[in-house]
């Protein structure tokens, strides 16, 4: 690997946009994983352009070079562990075209997730992904990422919102793919071969977004349950009663202690699950749809279900749910956060499989996440400073995997790859598969300075005969 | 290129599942498009191992394999116009697994459209996609071709239902994509580079399809504008007023007109556009939906508009769209089918457009299709035999696509590239997408074995430089 040609790189991009001193540098070696490796520099590009001359230079002088927004992912994705150049976009950040007639959005990656929403929100319009850190995520992270949230059971993820995508590509200039229309079959689908790809494929510079109406109003239901597998069976149950909710969130008992003894909002701490419901759209559905949801609840053993239907009663429903990452602080300083998927009706025996894990291997794990699409987070806490706890807790995980697979489920559901799973992924993507992802990355990428090292596991022998 | 091993291939598949005479080969030279390629033999196998053995001797032997349905696609994409094997799909034909619960479907690539919809209604689920050629057209053609319907302004098309594929690559054995769930970012996304790639690069062995709650019931509303400007913005207005119609299908005057004057059914051939229009979702809605879609039809200067409510009066409704097919081959033997698609509001310009071409070029144009995502089918009516009216075709169509790509469209927003289009893949594809495109497919088929010719034009220098 070659010395980063820090003059070149000032000549691209400007003095004030390179930074190369060891404490700017050190600001730029995190993202929301708690690992950390500091960059040789970090590179502001104002434009396309400029980022596609960032590229040539990687391929000249062979440094690696990794893409990054807020930095607000959870797996490594950002960090630039061989080195190189993280190359943050956050100076692209405007959104050019906001057509309402047509429904769309164009914007430059840097733009922040829930700025788009509410100047979407401006025109009666909704752009639906939602994952928690939209207030300071960017919509850059969020398709390289292909990020989800509570409200992809009803709306789907970011990838069902992209129409098309400026890309510059390390092999040459700004590519454009994708079109205007939802309808389009014109060549491969690289749009979608971008969205995912974590960065290893090419820098995304330009996203047409797809936006859809606004729906006219929400009602929140919250619905407690004694019973793990009635809680479940009441999903399944909301899911074929024609309704589909716009949020299916869950907390397990685990999760409602914590909330509960961190916050005293009076939870009924002997539940084995809550379910947090939102249905959404015309005004002269959503009572009759809320109370629909709520008539499955309690016959599906609900023992306590609340309804809101303001803003202020919304919020107060809301507010175990959001206050979950605070109250899990409480228990351990760290956690190792997983973002497992399986299918929906498997959800009890991952819970279970969870527990009996947290038995054997002494170890608090904390369930809770999106039901409606089997999306759990299990949250394995442990103190990093306890060696013994780390080495249970990387246990446990290996196991909960090997479990995620069998259920039939998905190793991750809205997180990603990055360095944290790169061991796991053949775990999930047959050899085959696996072939083929890095046949892709080669041909487009066929010098490998784009994230390095992330997705792929770097030293398998597979590597070794490939690049 | 080589000769095909015939005894080879029989090993594979058996004798009876191994076409090699003349009259039989020739039954397999077409499909929807009027181009004819006779193959050198024609090969049905039963799983996906014969599939991976034949591509096998492909890749050995060096002879072309064009992965096949039923072959009802509009672009000659199944033809054999390089010679070589066709191999058809249609004895993989098992719904392997439809489970309500977890609302998702099992299938193999041979199970037509038509059969999976009615085996997911008996669930009370629903597969949307819905191609003109559902009724015997196959799941692994419309994913191989990424099929879209008049259903698509609301429910996206067929990619938006594709979870996951078993696909055999030419460069070795099968390889599973995708998951059973909805979110799953684990590495690249290979499932929806493979929709829509037209059998270029893998063939579908199987597929996993997400559906949904199958709609409780619908509205039909026919709308009749003497001003094509006032039924675009009708359009427009419908998609704003927070109703997304399940169809919004359109015929422009031309089409009446063919209508008319094949079935004579009072429609009034003065009127510049017809506007066909479903709501449908929930009993307590749809009413209201029609109602307020009836509003703004006649806020927007419609001069009529009719509503259904009963299967009977629908098909009323419906009988002149059902009818333009065969209205259409009685002004002329033969058409011109594109399928050109442009942001919604683009509709009046592009219809002008046509219109003035038509002029110019002393053609009749008839134009009809999917409004709502601003897919429109445009039909040069043409007498094949008329050497002088099929260049003015010609001559028109490129012309079309010029105007199409100024007005922020794209070529086919349904129907594909395959070999009627690739001339002009370019056009709208820029050079560095292309060249990604390509640098895929020699990823992941080296040898050129899988439909070459389609998609990509062959003979540019390019592909001289590439493979």
């Amino acid at each position: 690997m070659n010395a980063v040609p820090l003059e070149a790189l000032q000549r691209v991009v400007g003095k004030p946009n390179l930074l190369v001193s060891a404490e700017e540098r050190f600001t730029y070696a995190f993202d929301a994983s708690k690992l950390e490796a500091v960059p040789d520099a970090v590179v502001f590009p104002a434009s396309a352009e400029e980022v596609s001359e960032i590229l040539a230079l990687a391929v000249r002088y062979g440094f690696p070079v990794v893409p990054r927004g807020a930095g607000s992912g959870m797996v490594g994705g950002v960090l630039a562990q061989k080195g190189g150049v993280v190359l943050v976009l956050t100076r692209l950040n405007r959104i050019l075209e906001l057509d309402p007639e047509n429904m769309l959005a164009v914007v430059e990656p840097g733009v922040v997730t829930g700025r788009l929403q509410a100047e979407a929100a401006r025109h009666g319009l909704f752009y639906p992904p939602d994952p928690a850190s939209l207030q300071f995520s960017t919509l850059g992270g969020n398709v390289a990422t292909g990020a989800g949230g509570p409200r992809a059971v009803k709306y789907g993820v970011t990838r069902d919102y992209v129409l098309g995508l400026e890309v510059v590509l390390p092999t040459g200039a700004a590519i454009r793919t994708g079109a205007r229309t939802i309808k389009s079959v014109v060549g491969y689908d690289l749009t979608r071969l971008f969205v995912g790809s974590e960065g290893t494929l090419g820098v995304v510079t330009q996203i047409t977004l797809r936006l859809i109406p606004a729906p006219e109003t929400v009602r929140t239901l919250l619905a407690v349950f004694p019973d793990l597998d009635d809680a479940a069976r009441t999903v399944s149950a909301v899911m074929r009663s024609r309704i589909i909710p716009s949020t299916l969130e869950f907390m397990d008992r685990a999760t409602i202690e914590a909330v509960e003894n961190h916050l005293k909002l009076g939870l009924p701490t002997e539940a084995e699950a809550i379910l947090l419901i939102e249905v959404d759209g015309r005004h002269t559905v959503v009572d009759e749809d809320a109370a629909r949801v709520e008539a499955i609840c309690r016959e599906h053993g609900a023992t306590q279900v609340e309804r809101a239907g303001t803003d202020t009663e919304r919020d107060r429903l809301w507010k175990a749910r959001r206050s979950i990452s605070p109250a899990l602080g409480r228990i351990r300083s760290g956690k190792i956060n997983e973002d497992v998927t399986v299918p929906r009706t498997r959800i009890p025996e991952l819970i279970r499989t969870i527990r009996d894990l947290a038995a054997r291997y002494d170890l608090v794990i904390v369930n809770f996440g999106h039901a409606g699409d089997g999306n759990i987070h299990t949250n394995i806490m442990v103190d990093r400073k306890d060696a013994d706890e780390l080495r249970r807790a990387e246990r446990a995980v290996e196991e909960l995997f090997r479990a995620v697979i069998d259920l039939g489920g998905t190793l991750s559901g809205e997180h990603g790859i990055g360095i944290t799973k790169s061991p796991f992924l053949q775990w999930e993507v047959d050899e085959g598969a696996f072939e083929a992802m890095w046949r892709i990355k080669r041909a487009l990428d066929p010098a490998n300075i784009l994230n390095p090292g992330k997705m792929f596991v770097p030293n398998r022998a597979f590597f070794a005969k490939g690049s």
